[in-house]
């Protein structure tokens, strides 16, 4: 860590460097003709960087690492691969969740599954409880969703990705799911994320719509401090001025994250865009930078979805974006 | 609503119009060159726009009205003023919500608590519990600081503001607190909003960082619609490209909140730009330009803050910003 | 176009139905509870929407069409293929235009010309004239920049790409170089892309770093507007709240422009990150989802480089780069 | 500045480091476990940043000091005062610049001038040219306009601001207008930008609508630097996610701007939301942050304005303005 200190001020510089040295750190001095530049070598991660930056001889501090460490490349060079029910999700491999929104009858969802499987979707995803704007759209069947999605699996052998919504529901997600998905909204829902650190059970954790690329990983850093470190990082489109797709799908992330981290990365293009158009251009290229998987939302009857039918593509149009992604996937040195 | 039609598939046409015609609505049709624009009269409500929106003639959907009822002025034109403790929150006063970031020690509550008071400051703020990027950041007292908050409460007749994190907390918070506070982080935290609706005591709803004004009133709504009508709105910034600033202050939200609801609005000068020279200013203009009161951060020591003590100004400024806000608030009608 | 126009002020609606069938137009009106639609039919281009949406009954304008026309696929459904100096530019092909991001001297210009063009690129691009946020960096050799490009075009064959950065340049432009580039900062220089529209040249233009997909297309519509039909796209990244990249590569923005406009659209992944080992996977990644080129920055020594040094590739990567590309260009149905 | 060089590569280093000496810079290293740090004092101005971020073992760069000089409180700590036709721009008043969007009639310009001056304003602003996003919108009157403008101000004594396009019509506007305003679409036209530096004319520089502070501190840089120092900011807006306004003011950048720089800052509240009835509260808190005036649209007809005629507001709400902000000016010590 570097601070910048105001010229001015030497008996509180003497007060900051002294509380430095105190916690065990050097304190390399390089005066220049406006500020002081203080470099610190030693381990910084338990200093207070606000109680610092509050100081007011402070100007400016610059941090040189990452603020991750169970996340970070540096410190566990190897990527991680994660298994869950006999599936390799990391290098070599490119994994396919496929499903609907939300989970409606039992018809709905065995047909939809069934239809992915035949397909080469390796994951069922759905919906179970459902994060909505507005108070008066249909907010998912709940328990019931969560008992239809395991006759799905049974009738299927397709593990199943659905998401938390509350840290009261944990106890039964970690029974019924394969792998727990956190959502957009709940990525810095921090009660939520201590507690999944407690368990053992895979997280699929989606990047919020305003976070950083930081703050995602610092989010992961969250569950993976409590002791569990399998997590599947999402992404998933973030905010911006663009109004023709919901969101702006950052594909630049995945290579960025498959150089500062270890944890494999997947994408969702049908929440990003909210655009069904957009799922099979979107998947290849999710694909072609170097992805771990996709989400991709499939539904059989899109127009009468209870929810996002917009974005969903139908089980045929699956059927072309996996024969699309076959051959591209061995170019790209993983089985799919 | 309207709804634009392509101009092929006119089986299609008629089966759309037959279902919007059972859910009792009035279809007006008018036949463009290149699209059919569909008008409907009546109750749109409980209308599925996902369902209509992915059938695939349907080009666009364009909404008339706000999606938020209760929140809307439309149907409650009086502003709403809100009573904690005697003290009005809404038209005629400006409201001045001081103290720390997050509680730390009874010495330090208690001595920042008198020092607000004294100022003029007729309600306490302080974090219990704190959302933090990092897991490694003080996490905050818990339990022990709610304690700490009622000694203050105690000890200056101070009504009591403070941040909750959970479901679990309701019942606590109920109990202790006087405004409950939604941090920006759980403004789409759907579950606890919903439990938040069940109970009666009044809710400071901040603006999700990457929220739109409509999402924050939608927000709102998700707690009225469950029966709780207290709410107090919370601008605190948003995410943007710009640095120097954690967050951008968006102070045109306060006229436009003024005039498409009828809910109360304070401002965060605090935690919307991260840097004490710039609360005082930016309290000066949310007085200005409209607002019902504003919150600020005050530390007796915001070098020693266990939390964004760089944001935190001294109570000696904040008798200044006191002075300059009192014969500004008479020209606004206002008494403080 | 449909108005939204609130219930009261029936004298004010009625001029204004006068007014708009005095121009020609179709006006059916739907009468709801709170508001009356306005849906109108015929021609809507010459209409001034801004006097329309400053009467004080419009509550809302909401458009149908989108309002470019020349760059709109709907008026012009085949894409469009640009042939310059032999080479196609469009769909069955993907281009590769690569060269180093400033001219510097002959001996870099021509070295690097001769590389690119060994390992398959189609053009060469350099800038001879920079638009730089600093008036204390390179701004470039200017028409000496310029005749050394020419001489690296006689030296391999390769059609130049250079900037413009204004009016007064467009003759010596249009006499040097093969492809006229207009920067993401001038994307709205309407006075250079009016004169722009004047000439008979190809032109490359980038996407503004604010720019929505709409206004980029509304900018190829006002040189298109002029008479100069010949506009290739370039997706070049938007500023968002992101810090680990420069802008954030829009790569939904490619199908996008594919279904609305019939104009070659190629991607620019070096400018858009700034970061060179992000423009492999992303010139993939823009390949795979449907891209007709990319224009990628390389410099035989990039730690020597006047500009953007840290954002170019060494020949031997860009080497690496063409053998990835091509046979996942055959997989895409292009040759390349 | 601080170079952050990784550990491996000593040979690359000592290069590096007598590169830095034999610039005349002072180079301090302190070593750590991952990184070592380069901590330079001298002037670093002239170093090339480009060139030493493309090292391959730099690994960051960090900049200590703001990159402008000119612009910088730093270097010139009086607030700067600028006069033009015997009116002061800067600290003590507060400069009221109102008109119409654009000129259209010298009816019109006359008697908008008229009333404006009537109600206080000081300078009158008027677009001869328009930066509009279609090519099918009103583009302006041109030259024509300039002379209308000229008429009212001859009939007024108002001196008259309008908007500059291109380098062309320098010699034009110098002769003509007495601030030559550079749009926010042009922040960043570098060309323009150098040749009003040439010129001994104020410049009214609005901030572009994706531009951070520094950009725009370094856009009035590239001004200053040529030699022309008189330059008044202009906030107006910048792009977000928001829909409900064009733009999102951000009045945070006033005390900002007071801080980092010396120039006189002002607002246009009217460009940045597109909302005239948000003109009102915006232009007091304006006022309350601490600028040196605002720039107001004023329209006599705003329903039959040819441009933006929803953001104008009448000339009998300007007074209304004028009479809320002269009490309010008297608390901020400004004479109005």
């Amino acid at each position: 860590m570097i601070i910048v200190v105001r010229q001015d001020g030497s008996d509180k510089l003497k007060e900051l460097e002294s509380m430095l040295t105190s916690q065990g750190l050097e304190v390399h001095k390089v005066i220049g003709e406006e500020y002081t530049i203080l470099g610190l070598v030693g381990d910084t991660r338990n200093l207070n960087v606000d109680v610092i930056s509050a100081n007011e001889i402070v100007y400016k501090i610059l941090h040189v690492q990452e603020p991750y460490k169970r996340a970070n490349s540096m410190f566990h060079p190897t990527p991680t691969s994660i298994t869950v029910a006999d599936r390799e999700i990391g290098p070599g491999t490119f994994t396919v969740i496929a499903g609907p929104c939300s989970v409606e009858s039992e018809e709905q969802i065995v047909t939809i599954a069934k239809k992915v499987k035949a397909a080469g979707a390796t994951f069922l995803r759905g919906g179970a409880y459902k994060p909505r704007t507005s108070p008066y759209s249909f907010q998912g069947l709940g328990l019931e969703g969560l008992e239809l999605l395991k006759i799905a699996r049974q009738e299927t052998g397709l593990p199943i990705v659905s998401e938390i919504m509350s840290t009261e529901m944990i106890d039964r997600f970690v029974e019924d799911v394969d792998i727990i998905q956190v959502g957009a909204r709940n990525m810095q829902h921090f009660e939520l994320l201590k507690e999944l650190g407690k368990i053992r059970k895979p997280i699929l954790l989606k990047k919020g719509l305003s976070a950083t690329i930081e703050e995602w990983l610092m989010s992961a850093e969250y569950i993976m401090a409590g002791g569990n470190t399998e997590i599947i990082l999402c992404e998933r489109g973030i905010r911006t001025f663009e109004k023709y797709t919901r969101n702006t799908l950052d594909l630049s992330a995945i290579p960025i994250i498959k150089k500062r981290s270890h944890l494999p990365v997947v994408v969702d293009p049908s929440h990003a865009t909210g655009l069904s158009y957009l799922v099979r251009p979107l998947a290849r290229a999710a694909l072609a930078v170097g992805a771990d998987g996709v989400m991709i939302e499939v539904h059989n009857r899109p127009e009468q979805a209870l929810c996002d039918g917009k974005q969903s593509i139908k089980p045929d149009d699956f059927d072309g974006i996996m024969e699309e992604l076959k051959p591209m996937a061995g170019l790209m040195g993983r089985s799919l």
